[in-house]
């Protein structure tokens, strides 16, 4: 499997002129080895290099096991750029985008041949479009949050608050023996919904409040999220009307997705739908973004991507409405691209739900 | 306050002869500038120049309040080289030694006549010595961290876990309005304490067992981080012996502590000490960090750092014996280098303690 991926990013950098590419983001060499740990401020970095003799740069302190590569292990005295700039071919040298200046630097400095470019794109595209392992550990992680958001539902009770909703879903989720949550929870009441991005606090539940519940959780590696909103007791009718034209933005977006279509054109069609209502200036965020290991990867669902879908492409769809001070509502699926359309990893009805009742 | 601080760092810039410094770790900027946030994948960054005529860039999406220096705000279509370089002087540029490589590489390309080198010394020094708003939040830090061990230590009881204290802690910080913790707590029973970074488990507490608890909180900023080592019901007396032997140590290295003395000295009496007893062997990390905002900041404790002590810095006195398979023991405390010796921040008992009788 790690060979097979590698032999995907080595494609890639033939494709850009790159004869070798230096990574140092830990989920990339996770990808790329099956090895992960956070090395923090110490030099952890993998060389693919075009004829294959590629390096793994280690420390002393990493419990690094056997590996189908050769692994140069410094310790904390020894001169970094010193033990690199022997595996350095001549030309260019592609980095990652979030290589520190700590390391590029002197790893310049040291090897005086080299011409330092960007070439993430070598990795991130390739990391975009999923293996067969890579989709079932997305769809079991969507699993866990399909049956975690509906018994969230069924934990919300008169006086409970967006924070003791919080803290219920870290326990729920640690029950499932998830390594933690994708990103940090949104549990929004009422007119706090109307910032997309608000934290929980101790805004108690009140009759009429929709209930935006954006989650996701990391189980072996990788992340689910998905939103939707609910309403407690009752709904007020306008508000409903929003949430049907918002889900209807949403299926109308799913429906689209297919390899081949641009992903501003999938952006578009939701943007436009909200637009017809006289929502469009209430829609105020991307569509859509990618994700796999990392909540938020390369890639987005918005009007200035126009790149096309590729099969195996993992993303969100996730239009909203927000009206400042009164109400807002999303609706979010993660999706796989397929050469025909797309396969929803949510399966937890859109249909308007009042809790409470 | 700020203007006082950006005036230490153009001090440090003009003595490593660096006409202008590109800072984008949010927590420099933070210390610089009072304004602080995640930027994520965005570019948020502040170009310090010799001429005073520094610039905060900064994106549409920021709420940034008014400053008191120029401020370039970008969109995410904008191209960021093209908004910097006009800002840029020629000669040499500083960046902090986290600037990514999808920043470096196209402001250096963008602009030719910069050749960007590691400046981060110039802040890593100014902030490594704190000012008195910082002692003192360090201070309320550190109160906060010598209440919580002691509420933790009442709190063990027969049948515990490590687990529960770590989430008995959590409760604790939360409570005394900690935004978290300034690191993963350490709370290890019996032989899990003989690994220094052991992570707290389902292990029981048992009568006999060692308690090495590693812990600290962040508040307002600032970081606690303090170890002490409990017995469970009754103490091994030899682990009584290497319990003083430690705690010997870590107040033989602590009478040291004052401006001018080498570091790697302080670092010595404790090894050396330890090593008396047959035991160099057993003390298998450095003996203390540097910490502020950050747990791990610039600067150690180590036979390695032959800078000396300054006045108003803050690092950490943490020596240890571990027995692999048996017994681990650490006492640490945070010390304020001064012109004549130190402060200590905590204030919790370094007596042998036996719980649970």
């Amino acid at each position: 499997m790690y060979e097979k991926r590698i032999e995907r990013v080595l494609a890639a950098m033939k494709d850009a002129g790159l004869p070798q590419l230096l990574l140092s983001d830990h989920l990339a060499i996770y990808y790329l080895t099956g090895v992960d740990f956070d090395p923090f401020e110490r030099f952890w970095a993998l060389l693919l290099r075009e004829d294959s003799k590629h390096i793994l740069f280690s420390n002393k302190l990493f419990k690094v096991p056997p590996m189908p590569m050769e692994v140069v292990t410094l310790d904390d005295t020894d001169s970094m750029p010193d033990h690199v700039a022997p595996y350095l071919l001549d030309g260019a040298l592609g980095v990652d985008k979030n290589l520190p200046a700590r390391f590029l630097l002197p790893i310049v400095e040291g090897k005086g041949t080299v011409t330092a470019v960007l070439g993430s794109d070598c990795i991130d595209a390739v990391r975009a479009q999923k293996d067969e392992r890579e989709k079932e550990l997305m769809r079991r992680a969507s699993v866990i949050n399909d049956e975690c958001i509906q018994k969230l539902a069924a934990f919300i009770h008169e006086g409970v608050t967006e924070r003791d909703c919080y803290n219920y879903l870290d326990r729920l989720y640690a029950s499932y023996g998830c390594e933690g949550n994708a990103f940090d929870h949104i549990i929004s009441f009422g007119a706090n919904a109307a910032d997309p991005h608000h934290v929980p606090d101790d805004t108690v539940i009140q009759e009429g409040d929709c209930i935006v519940i954006d989650i996701g959780c990391k189980k072996d590696h990788y992340c689910s999220d998905m939103t939707r909103t609910f309403f407690w007791k009752r709904a007020d009718p306008k508000h409903l009307e929003i949430y049907n034209i918002v889900r209807q933005a949403n299926e109308r977006a799913e429906a689209m997705v297919r390899a081949g279509v641009p992903f501003c054109e999938i952006d578009a069609c939701a943007r436009e739908y909200i637009a017809s209502f006289g929502y469009g200036a209430n829609f105020t965020h991307r569509l859509g973004h990618f994700i796999g290991m990392e909540d938020h990867e390369k890639g987005d669902v918005s009007s200035l991507n126009t790149d096309t879908v590729k099969a195996d492409q993992i993303f969100s769809i996730e239009p909203g409405i927000y009206l400042p001070g009164e109400f807002g509502c999303r609706v979010e699926d993660l999706v796989i691209a397929t050469d025909d359309g797309c396969e929803n990893l949510n399966h937890v009805s859109k249909e308007p739900i009042i809790l409470g009742i």
